[in-house]
């Protein structure tokens, strides 16, 4: 086949698909999607840049995925059901031998979740990849916050505090690969699985709808995405550190004895990577104490591990503790996209 | 103010507005819309790239204009109604010099059509906006297509193709920005304004609800979008190019006594322009014979002159005529955003 095609040529080959969903699919001016009655549209754009977000000689089929998973999360942080998405591309060349196992790992996430491409744009230039995601969650009861979404703003002071699944190991993956910390294969291999395929954690966000009183998605780092939701909330919080810290899949490998690092920069590494690491895709939630037990059972329901990590309090700030209640003092700050990184690991 | 600013200061600053028609707007893991009972939403996906799309250096107020202008343009060719808007943003850096003028820019054609930024991204990285935009449109009735969106589905063998406003003054200024014809100021000025502040013809479309049995909007060229409704809606059609010549606002000064040119090379640049130029973001629609007055009428009511230029045929395929009706040979291709760009002025 020729080495580049025509952009409706690209869109007809790798990115037209049935769309049984929505009203009109692919290949008009716009889309059409039509929500379910008393339904609301959840809607997140995320954008992925060649060598900001990904290394330009990433597998093209983890990009695919990545690319929508990253906007998928959002969708469960909403506790909304994923319906369709647009892609917009700027590619340099049109290859097939970037575009089929692009399209193949992204479409193959997208029918994981039922979520239809409805639409999009393709044009030449510097590789970038922006997606916006639709989901759909019910209306909420008059008087309340108007929506049975999962808000950022809903936490209270007394509220537990959770996290999904692992934190940090892509951070760790991360640092691998741009040779700041030397890793054994096999937990460079699952780590570097964290950071090139995340997995939305639409199903945890769903069975949250009604328990989970705030949440947001682990992008850029717990203490920043925590922190959104202290802002949004006007509350503020306390993490225990000791139990933070074991969220890193990492753990027992980086404080171990065959461990890269003596004992203190072990643990600093690994709670870098843990609270301002980023790019994990987890959910932070909040819920009353009295929800712990359908905290437990969304857990269950969802196959997915979540762990309470500390409490929302009154008192503005985010505090660090450590297993006897002693303040950590907190030198972690979250990944801006107009600034530096700031978790290098440590040599 | 310092000349780089953080991601969420940025977006505080220049992006962050009051939403009232959203359910929620900027600020959390996604926005909510409600759409109107029996209401649908129209999607439609825009990237523009620096140096493809643009001059690097374009004003940004009119780049911010632009950026939003193309995606309403594909409302107005669905009949949709603006609700809201997202943005994804990579910027090489966030300077308030380049920010205030294209938030403004974009804003304020926000603004005008009531259409609210409710979310988005903003990242580090070569200069490109992607726009998502979401219009509402009626759902049809049970038995028809299911919406009341203009299709580029719906045309007709006898039905009248029409094209809005002016085309190929935006191509002209293009050609004449890159050096290859020298335009009088006035003229460069007034096709200038074609091409980086397009109006995007929303009301004409919501007038041509119930009339237009098929549109879309002209990005790509008249031929190449024409040609969209006709592969949708399998027919073919006739276009006069006696009537298609003088759509170009330049065409008296093109083909006057003072013109850059002789008479037929005059005329070829003005049709190539018009039938190839892109850029435009008119509409081209088709509506029955028997509509003529409708369609009259709804151009009156959307202050939008339109200009009927041939006709649909059951014959498939797109025939040129003089103005006797003589066949003229197409040697025009639609601009493809993969493929070369065919119009450059002759010499």
């Amino acid at each position: 086949m020729p080495a580049a095609m025509g952009e409706f040529e690209l869109i007809q080959r790798y990115f037209t698909r049935p769309t049984p969903k929505a009203v009109l699919g692919v290949g008009d001016d716009c889309a059409l999607l039509q929500p379910g009655a008393g339904m609301q549209m959840a809607i997140s754009t995320d954008m992925l840049v060649a060598g900001r977000h990904f290394f330009p000689d990433v597998d093209p089929r983890t990009l695919g995925h990545k690319a929508l998973a990253v906007n998928l999360s959002d969708l469960a942080a909403c506790g909304a059901r994923p319906l369709a998405f647009t892609l917009a591309l700027a590619l340099p060349e049109a290859h097939a031998d970037w575009l089929q196992p692009f399209s193949e790992g992204l479409l193959a996430l997208a029918d994981a979740h039922s979520c239809e491409l409805v639409g999009g744009d393709t044009t030449q230039g510097p590789l970038n990849i922006c997606i916006t995601v639709f989901g759909e969650v019910p209306a909420g009861p008059l008087g309340g916050t108007g929506t049975q979404a999962l808000l950022r703003s809903g936490a209270c002071p007394g509220d537990d505090i959770y996290v999904s699944g692992t934190l940090g190991d892509a951070r760790l993956a991360l640092e691998a690969l741009q040779g700041n910390i030397a890793l054994p294969a096999d937990t460079l291999q699952a780590a570097r699985r964290r950071l090139e395929q995340p997995t939305p954690r639409i199903a945890l966000g769903l069975a949250l709808r009604g328990i989970a009183s705030a949440a947001a998605d682990v992008s850029d780092g717990l203490l920043g995405d925590l922190g959104h939701i202290l802002e949004r909330s006007r509350t503020g919080a306390t993490v225990d550190t000791s139990i933070a810290i074991q969220l890193i899949a990492a753990y027992a490998y980086l404080t171990g004895a065959d461990g890269p690092f003596d004992a203190k920069t072990s643990a600093t590494t690994a709670l870098q990577c843990v609270l301002s690491g980023g790019d994990d895709y987890e959910l932070v939630f909040t819920a009353a104490p009295s929800s712990r037990a359908a905290v437990q059972a969304a857990s269950i329901a969802s196959a997915t591990p979540v762990t309470r990590i500390g409490q929302i309090e009154s008192a503005p700030g985010l505090r660090l503790v450590d297993g006897h209640g002693a303040p950590v003092s907190n030198t972690f700050a979250s990944f801006d996209h107009f600034g530096q990184q700031i978790c290098s690991a440590p040599n």
